[in-house]
């Protein structure tokens, strides 16, 4: 399979988790050594603590994600994807913004490694 | 030269630059096609663009900023960094946070081609 087709298959799971707000099924998706760089918190590091993100954002009221790749260029066991992001709640948009993952095959499976995203909405 | 003293000498040009207000001499560091993206920002792209991208930054008083690389990682002609940064303004931290930068090499010379980063300050 081309590896745009795994990372759209990854990131189709990232968002049917985040619709039955399964943040377990999400954190699976990262890689052993990863990394969360949210907006307005410091790097989250470890399955746990991705997990518990993932659920906080899922708490606050985001029932559906939206991710589109605008960009993927893969070396070796690693891929940079850029794309762009939409996060609804209450049936509205919550927000939209942009997002860099840095995807690493791991053990044939491409997992999230490095994962940071930031609004594009004017303050 | 080791690519992450090259990375280190470009970063240290960043400073330099925003330290004498030279917007130019910012977006001289960034590659051909190179994208910002900032917080609460759409893409940033292009040379005028990104220029005036950083001199709206210095404008908006920040005058100093400080880079820390955590993580390089080379594949060929594009190297990935995660660092965290600082910035001042009126003697004072303004802001600081996280960035991830993805470099090309260009005719020998390593410039910022992809550079997001977001504020690890809670709101």
């Amino acid at each position: 399979m081309a590896i745009a087709d795994e990372i759209k298959i990854a990131n189709g799971r990232f968002v049917e988790c985040f619709r039955r707000r399964d943040a377990g099924g999400i954190a699976a998706l990262y890689a052993s050594g990863a990394k969360l760089l949210p907006p307005r918190s410091d790097f989250v590091l470890g399955e746990p603590s991705i997990r518990s993100f993932w659920q906080s954002v899922m708490d606050a009221g985001i029932e559906d994600a939206a991710l589109e790749t605008l960009e993927l260029e893969t070396h070796g066991d690693t891929t940079v994807e850029v794309g762009t992001y939409v996060m609804h709640a209450g049936g509205k948009v919550a927000d939209r913004g942009k997002y860099i993952v840095i995807w690493k095959n791991e053990k044939g499976a491409w997992k999230l490694h490095r994962d940071m995203w930031n609004s594009s909405v004017a303050k």
